[in-house]
């Protein structure tokens, strides 16, 4: 798995959210980045066979049930998740992320962009949902 | 993997959330990005108060059903999609960054860092499932 | 628990398939009857060809979908949907029996006896989770 | 669990807990009757407290999860399932059926009748989609 800051020349973008990678740590994990992480991972393995769209998007499904089961019978969970212990945190971690990994490589067997997909179907909300300001 | 938005030259992309870039092609597109751009677009719409864990997995489960009916009469999908319309591929990548908007929101009120606990997964993962070099 | 069909008298309800009464109410519902009542409609209309075991289940996962968002805003939700309007209840109902009626096809045209193994599972939870009698 | 065979008249059955038919082989089973051994089966065990309508959504959404990883990498899958082991086809009917024993427990705590409800679906799907006869 590989992480390039190798681009990264100066220290003036530092007030920029979405964009922390000075010359410290990785902090930040692209979609892009992990498409291609996946993306080898699958290919070294010979299972780019079983890749097919509709075997990843029952596999995707198959996490979502997963991720529901940590939430089933706790009724209602505050934000934050007051009171969970660390290892069911970690488990919830573990859950999110096979979805987002069966997302990606969803999209990418598709040959679709996700994170762009991602940001057009952002300003696409926006248009659909203005911002109303009471102060006005 | 190229990562542009460490191109960034100067302060004049304070303001914009959704193009980290001054004049080249956005290519890459972050979880954190995402977290902190759909955060503030809840906050000013006052959708927090909606936002819990639960209700945000519900509506991540309502967009993988969303997901689900674009494959449901097809049969099987070939990867790269050949065949389908435009308006297919649209439509599907509104529905794949549906499911990923929710998930990202879902890391966010739970507290989790989504984007570092895909890489950890991805190394677990890497762990239970070694490559096998059959030339040996 | 009532089995009005068992008062069935005489040959000539053998062409109902939604009504296996003969003048009383009707009171209960079987899967037998959902099986072959589904089966005939799909029939007629051609659409066997789509019903292959894949196509019904992501058709499932789409109805599970469109259930979850009735949910999905509502916070917990008490037993019995006090303050639920009518028409809210109606459209729950409508997707609860779409999932219904996607698994009863999912397991016929797998050649499955849903009710059979409904009943059988029933049998293994309760050998799973024996009750505990406090006051022996 | 108490399985109330009280209306059936004859002695042909007595060895047949879940057998509401006069004297032939057992073949069907009710959803009111699923939802009467179920709501016994939860009371007994004091399980009512966890079955809020929420708690029993995702419950099913874990189920339909454990169902899809069934199917993840099969490919299609042919109606019967040739090939597939005695086995998998028993844990397909565990899956199938855990899915149903949410969705009809979800309705009763909802104080919906699924099956009521199913036929009037499959009435209202008949108007929306009229059988076309080619011949006339």
């Amino acid at each position: 798995m590989e992480v390039e800051n190798s681009h990264i020349e100066g220290n003036n973008n530092n007030n920029n959210n979405f964009n922390n990678n000075n010359n410290n740590m990785v902090k930040d994990v692209s979609l892009q980045q992990l498409k291609v992480t996946l993306s080898e991972f699958a290919r070294v393995r010979g299972w780019e066979q079983y890749h097919s769209p509709r075997n990843l998007l029952l596999a995707l499904v198959g996490e979502v049930g997963e991720l529901s089961e940590i939430f089933q019978w706790r009724g209602e969970v505050a934000k934050g998740l007051p009171n969970w212990s660390p290892r069911d945190k970690e488990h919830l971690e573990e859950e999110l992320s096979d979805v987002l990994l069966y997302l990606v490589q969803l999209a990418d067997v598709c040959g679709l962009d996700l994170g762009q997909a991602a940001l057009a179907k952002i300003v696409k909300n926006a248009r659909k949902y203005p911002v109303i300001n009471l102060s006005d």
